[in-house]
């Protein structure tokens, strides 16, 4: 049996709500297909929503913390709302008022904690760069003592969670606008990584490691 | 001249203040490559953000009301932040550290306004179609009164805007860690239409409009 996501007052559908999955591992895939969230926070009681890098492993979601630092300066745990979104597609309806979007969102909730214990930041940092760019911790140089003492990362529970997910055709397929004879379909969004754009400054001789030039190959 | 945006204390830029920017054709160039923001608003005293399409002329935002429903339904006119972000790809540093992304982002602050005189809102509504899905207005069956009465639309003007934007290599070509002998560069990621996909229930002989064939051959 599908595993669920927990349901309370604000993870509960209310609008849309065929759109909405409680499918745990719909909510993993999400998170799995993107590497920018948005990240929203409340300052001085008006919202900021910044978007920023994020990587998860099962059950937190891991972010850097600047992004909710004039919160964080002030000592103050914040509630936060971290939404990541892949928009599929266009849905071309027959009625402009049925038209709309294919997509996949999540937004996960609650108090994010600072993480602040130097292996559990390094392991947090590894899942980070292995989810945004998967290689690169194996490869690159990796944090020094005072560049992970400047980084502030952030992890934040999957325990609440929204999932809306659309796909397919527009709604209007068989409804009265049908006889207007008109094309209704879905015009699909891609997205894929291109080619690898070497350092101008490179030193010739120095050739992109595999990992890279499998992911440059691949969609995403 | 650059046209400037106004600056204050929510706009400043406080970090990485060498990606920000303050030119108004960046922010409309961001605004025009897009046509899904992601909304915050302030619900119960935590922030709720929410995906949803959007359309802007040359002063204004428009965005349909229903994901700032809660907060409409009091009657209270809330603050919102719109956040517009393009991903343009991976910024592959010699260290984990300078590792980061590129991309381009327009945060819009402000208090939105109910559209409800209806010729207005037609109006907004053409923005909102011909932004996210152009020359569909002209070809799809325009909304209805009662539809028109059904969609809530809200308008945000764009005089309180703060632009990020980070293009190019990686900033670590002229430290201590090329002698790391490293590959660096940039993975970047691209956005395309792909091909038309038709209603299944499309009777025969349909055939897809000119500007909808245009659009899928197109980038975007």
């Amino acid at each position: 049996m599908d595993s669920l996501l927990p349901e309370n007052e604000r993870t509960r559908h209310r609008r849309l709500r065929d759109q909405g999955s409680r499918v745990r591992a719909d909510l993993d895939a999400i998170l799995a297909a993107g590497f920018v969230c948005h990240v929203g926070v409340v300052v001085d009681g008006t919202p900021l929503v910044v978007p920023t890098v994020y990587g998860c492993d099962a059950g937190t979601l891991y972010f850097h913390g600047s992004v909710a630092s004039r919160s964080l300066v002030a000592g103050v745990a914040d509630e936060v709302c971290v939404t990541v979104t892949h928009v599929d597609g266009l849905v071309l309806a027959r009625s402009l008022f049925e038209h709309g979007v294919n997509y996949r969102s999540a937004m996960v909730f609650g108090v994010p904690r600072a993480v602040t214990d130097p292996e559990e930041k390094l392991e947090g940092l590894r899942i980070l760069s292995e989810h945004s760019a998967p290689g690169q911790w194996d490869y690159a140089r990796r944090p020094s003592k005072k560049e992970l003492a400047a980084t502030v990362l952030l992890a934040l529970s999957l325990d609440e969670a929204s999932v809306k997910i659309r796909v397919g055709p527009p709604d209007d397929g068989d409804g009265p606008d049908v006889a207007l004879g008109l094309w209704a379909g879905v015009l699909p969004l891609e997205t894929r990584w291109g080619a690898l754009q070497a350092d101008p400054v490179l030193p010739a001789g120095i050739e992109p490691p595999e990992h890279l030039v499998r992911l440059s190959g691949d969609g995403r």
